[in-house]
């Protein structure tokens, strides 16, 4: 993609609007379209981000388009609806040669497959680019982004992916959203043993900031520990952060995806477990290291 | 402690060799029994460590004694047997004044806490501080070293630990072996979600060495991944590194502790189930990377 272009940008929710915000600072004329998010909307309109009716316009105006949604099936509203991305692309009087789709949502490799297959028969190609360092690093444009899809693919899109973070060709196809799943799978066991560790040491009467400091030196040493309990269960609150129902939709895509390799993964599929219970409870929005209320004492 | 004073050094195990060659490389004079380890013995003997008979000869030469060993039970044969370090304080004709019992051993804090007040009816201080970062860090002498006990004692005890790697005061006697608990805690669920999650990514057809950097830059990132698995299961072996049995037992004094403190850690819990049975198959001796073999496919 040159400089300049227009980047159409589709999931305006906390990680869609600030990496939209990412895309206007390098200098992208940037087009999007709204279905739940209108505050997220006019605040990018003060950035300078064009607003369009749907994402069949967006595809219409933009020779690259992004989708950062919740999940498969709302990546595939948005593509193959009826006034979806696919829709808009075959409507223009040229046949957007040279048109991609980079899906930046977190769903399964198999999902990622189909939808790069449906695309290419209209000739659009496809990249699959889940990012992981959650709202902060969106905002700063530091993601870390997985890419799925081909070389030739990949360079077109690469000066759009690192106007939000740093991208990293995987693999095929399904490669992105695959390293994405082995990211998520890791995050929830560690956040589960940092919490119960740390339980285990307050119930000691451990000094938790003691207790961190040294950890952080030593073998356990995680970037859950360090960079993400501080802003979150250390520092009192649940907000922001990482939804705790979208690492439960993660989970279950990796645990899907296993099931169809005939994999076990028995601490994964209790981490599912009790996430699940969590949310069961009423805090599935909030950040995952709500776990940490299970953990709670109540006399 | 002045430099030039005796240390003495009891348990010359995988951890205990290297640290007491350590204690050498800065200058100390170090004094050792053996019980196990004859060939560890001999090689520290070229290092100029002086063997004497027995953990009695060893505390009536050296007001300074470090034991680092399996397990509470070998620390209580070691300080309190009938020629353990108790008997040979009490044998020296002063009182021994000053005398210090470091424990470097990883065992539940309320052993830790009933051999301190053992040890404390006959004068002799006691400080529990076990370590953290594997063979490779006891032989750089750069261990984490998690100390429990008063402030006197650790400053006393300081130029000596600190020939080992970089003591930290976590609390009264008990929260040193407290805090290394926390950090087995993590390591042992770690471990299993890297390697859950890794096995999902080769399963898949990833390249693990591109997940491991991708990983190791996103919210996944973790020593286990980074500085462990590369050394151990990455690169093909399981010898050396940290016995998978070993593991067991810290997992067990930390359940124990969460017992009695009516605690309920239910992935930790699972944690130590998948590795003893992993130890029944054999591999109890091997790093605790071999519980990767646990998802290995065999058709």
């Amino acid at each position: 993609m040159q400089m300049g272009a227009s980047v159409g940008f589709i999931g305006l929710g906390a990680m869609g609007e600030p990496m939209a915000r990412s895309l206007r600072r390098a200098g992208w004329r940037v087009s999007a379209s709204v279905h739940r998010n209108r505050a997220a909307m006019e605040r990018l309109a003060d950035d300078g981000v064009l607003e369009l009716t749907d994402p069949a316009s967006v595809a219409a105006a933009c020779d690259l388009v992004i989708t950062c949604v919740p999940d498969a099936p709302q990546v595939e509203e948005v593509l193959f609806g009826p006034r979806g991305v696919a829709a808009g692309f075959a409507d223009r009087a040229s046949s957007a040669p040279g048109a991609i789709v980079i899906d930046m949502s977190t769903i399964s490799p198999i999902a990622s497959r189909a939808f790069a297959a449906r695309l290419g028969a209209s000739k659009v190609a496809f990249l699959d680019a889940p990012v992981s360092g959650g709202p902060v690093r969106a905002a700063s444009g530091t993601l870390t982004i997985m890419v799925g899809g081909d070389p030739g693919t990949f360079d077109a899109a690469r000066p759009v992916l690192e106007a939000m973070g740093t991208p990293t060709l995987v693999g095929p196809i399904g490669m992105g959203t695959t390293v994405k799943l082995v990211n998520q799978l890791i995050i929830a066991s560690v956040m589960i043993a940092n919490v119960e560790a740390l339980t285990f040491a307050r119930e000691a009467g451990a000094d938790l900031s003691a207790v961190c400091s040294v950890i952080a030196t030593a073998t356990g040493s995680n970037y859950v520990l360090e960079q993400w309990l501080p802003k979150t269960w250390l520092a009192g609150t649940f907000q922001g952060g990482f939804a705790l129902d979208l690492l439960r939709k993660d989970l279950n895509a990796a645990l899907e995806t296993a099931r169809a390799m005939t994999l076990a993964l028995p601490a994964s599929g209790l981490a599912y477990q009790l996430y699940t219970a969590r949310s069961r409870e009423g805090d599935g929005a909030l950040d995952y290291s709500a776990i940490a209320r299970t953990y709670e004492r109540h006399d």
